[in-house]
């Protein structure tokens, strides 16, 4: 990935527009562009980043044993007056007619469309318990979008449905899921709380969310340190300083925070409007017991940078980074140029993924500066000084301190900092 | 991937309203399900398939040096002002207004977001060339949408985008990205023709589509099998049975074709009215020169099955295929089943993707019913007889006689297949 043909470009200032910080630095960096309140192009840092929050995403469901299908963005009014919510969602969903009358919906979730599927599928208890799963492409009216990518009009989801012939199958898998959850926000080096949530509009039963703590945050979460426990404001009775209930000694307080994931037991909402049924042993009907499992991809991605930066930039986790690391050359000299092109090609060679600024008649302080704010774990510079002595200076981003690197060693010292 | 977890199930019959041979063999296979004309949703075969040929268009673009982002679908009615397709579009995108009134549409194309983009990145003739693609979902309002995947509503498409400084450097680009498509197609094994096009909507200038023949296409294209000489129908002065013009004793036809590919030189179509502009080495200002160039993703599917397969179902190219091989386990006795999962179970460590029909209770006729109609390259049998050698049965799905292959000989043999 050669800097001077990416098509991104950092910028010195922070559009004036953008009040996070994670929308000020993934604008900063070139990783995003907003083409209106909510709506976001990812450029190709931001796509790579993204593609890896969604290759830990899609390890994680694929381990559970669900299956990763498809669905349209596009639906038929009918798919949704099948259980009320074309009404009952009118406030959040896209709701328009084509030149020739008929109304469409753009989803803002799955269940309908997944359950009807499901008709096709589910017939008998021993097609049960099953999963899938989609990433796709969520759109949600939102009368007053932003936080950059904390809140858009249109976004990518990872939604998950499990289908179950009781309630104990239900409440098994349920388990799992929020394990794999918290393993996916982990891996991204994210702690999350689990709190205990209200169903909102899909579900009278009982719901969970995953919330991180940032000040970009649009949740308020009562949080016990000591304890871990974690519930809802919406749903709280505890003032901030009260005893929590769980803990003894434990005292709560109110936290900033972003929701990344959500988990809701559905039930026979959906199934029951919708005839997904199966046949049990003795041959006798009955509804399919549905959950759905969110996470929010663009959501994580803006809420990752909240976690991790510092006063000079993007902070990037070794798992989601855009790359393994970043080469600068400096300086014209066709030499030291020549040398680069070298440790180029030899580490993309070994499979690695490397930025390489070869961008020319910049100076050190701009690269430098340009590096800490895209924030990639390790900065490699290729210059007169560093070819004097054959090698490569490294520097970690995080807290590292420059040391000086020969070529042939520099796979094994990356590679082993990628674990 | 288990077959008896896999969120997808065959059918007997096709859907009865489904005349194209593409959306009969991906319906009753389990890889689509209709939701209604013209969308669908990718079942988790479907979505190998097309992460398959999503692959391979990837990683064509990318060797051309194009950097992959992502533009959203949703759009403010705004950007298509600039250049006064909101209006000239009207009929093809869906345009709709939320409730606060904000006007939005669905992109069919990203000429005028990328070329806004592209404003804050391109600036000096040293910027220049530089090329961008995504892979991304796109709307088209359709009257009459038909025909499984080959024209729909909601799709996915790959778009390229470049940028120059100049006419000859667009020439250079164009002839590289003509050759990578006919790569991308020959690797599906597909046949493309190139057709010299009118420009459409989009461009007064030059124009070609890549053509691949199948009664199912919706275009028509004037053929010469000697030379290769094609041409759109609609700018063809030559009935069928003429001669060609290019080549001495060649007799043109027309023939049905499906459009997979088309490329336009688009000029300052774009980069004018969004000012999309850059100094050259004097300082002076000068438009931009864009060309755009799509490969329907969704189509291709479409198009691949109606090239690749027989009377009994789909035939994949080992390229495209969901997976290597198709496991299939006969009968329900244990030791049987055992030996399966043994197979099963070494040949996923190995790396290979394999389906494992493990469902119970049918016939090896129903079986492998199902197995020729998914169209894996190749079937593997483990049933009491092929136990009784200790060996597994295997077939390949084009053309092949069945054989008994040791378990450590299987790795190799369908490693082999798959170049």
């Amino acid at each position: 990935m050669r800097q001077s043909k990416l098509f991104s470009r950092t910028l010195k200032e922070a559009p004036k527009d953008e009040v996070s910080v994670n929308a000020q630095l993934l604008a900063r960096g070139g990783f995003i562009s907003k083409l209106m309140a909510g709506v976001h192009t990812f450029l190709p840092l931001g796509f790579r980043v993204r593609e890896k929050v969604i290759g830990i995403i899609r390890e994680e469901m694929n381990a559970l044993g669900a299956s990763e299908l498809l669905m349209p963005a596009l639906h038929p009014r009918a798919a949704w007056d099948a259980t009320g919510r074309w009404e009952s969602m009118k406030s959040v969903m896209y709701q328009f007619r084509d030149l020739q009358g008929k109304e469409y919906g753009l989803g803002p979730t799955h269940e309908e469309i997944v359950a009807a599927i499901g008709t096709h599928i589910i017939f008998s208890y021993a097609d049960l318990p099953i999963s899938t799963y989609q990433i796709q492409t969520k759109f949600r009216s939102e009368a007053r979008a932003k936080s950059g990518l904390m809140r858009g009009r249109e976004f990518s989801m990872k939604d998950l449905y499990s289908f179950h012939a009781d309630e104990q199958s239900l409440a098994e898998f349920y388990e799992v899921v929020k394990h794999a959850y918290l393993k996916v926000f982990k891996r991204m080096e994210l702690t999350a709380f689990v709190t205990e949530a209200s169903g909102g509009d899909f579900s009278k039963e009982h719901s969970h969310e995953f919330m991180v703590e940032t000040s970009a945050g649009e949740d308020e979460t009562v949080l016990c340190r000591l304890c871990g426990y974690a519930e809802n404001k919406e749903i709280s009775k505890l003032k901030s300083g009260a005893t929590c209930p769980k803990c003894p000694g434990g005292v709560v307080e109110h936290v900033a925070t972003s929701e990344v994931g959500n988990i809701f037991k559905l039930g026979t909402r959906f199934s029951e409007p919708l005839n997904l049924r199966y046949r049990d042993a003795a041959g006798a009907l009955h509804p399919v017991i549905m959950a759905s499992y969110g996470i929010g991809v663009d959501r994580l991605v803006g809420t990752i940078v909240e976690v991790h930066h510092d006063d000079r930039g993007i902070v990037w986790p070794r798992s989601v980074a855009p790359a393994a690391a970043h080469l600068v050359v400096l300086g014209e000299d066709e030499k030291v140029r020549a040398y680069a092109e070298k440790v180029y090609e030899a580490l993309t060679k070994k499979g690695m993924e490397v930025l390489f600024d070869d961008r020319h008649e910049m100076s050190a302080g701009e690269k430098f500066t340009d590096a800490d704010l895209i924030g990639i774990p390790a900065r490699l510079v290729v210059s007169e000084k560093t070819l004097a002595h054959n090698k490569v200076e490294v520097k970690e981003r995080k807290n590292g301190k420059p040391e000086l690197v020969a070529l042939k060693d520099l796979p094994a010292l990356l590679g082993s900092n990628r674990e």
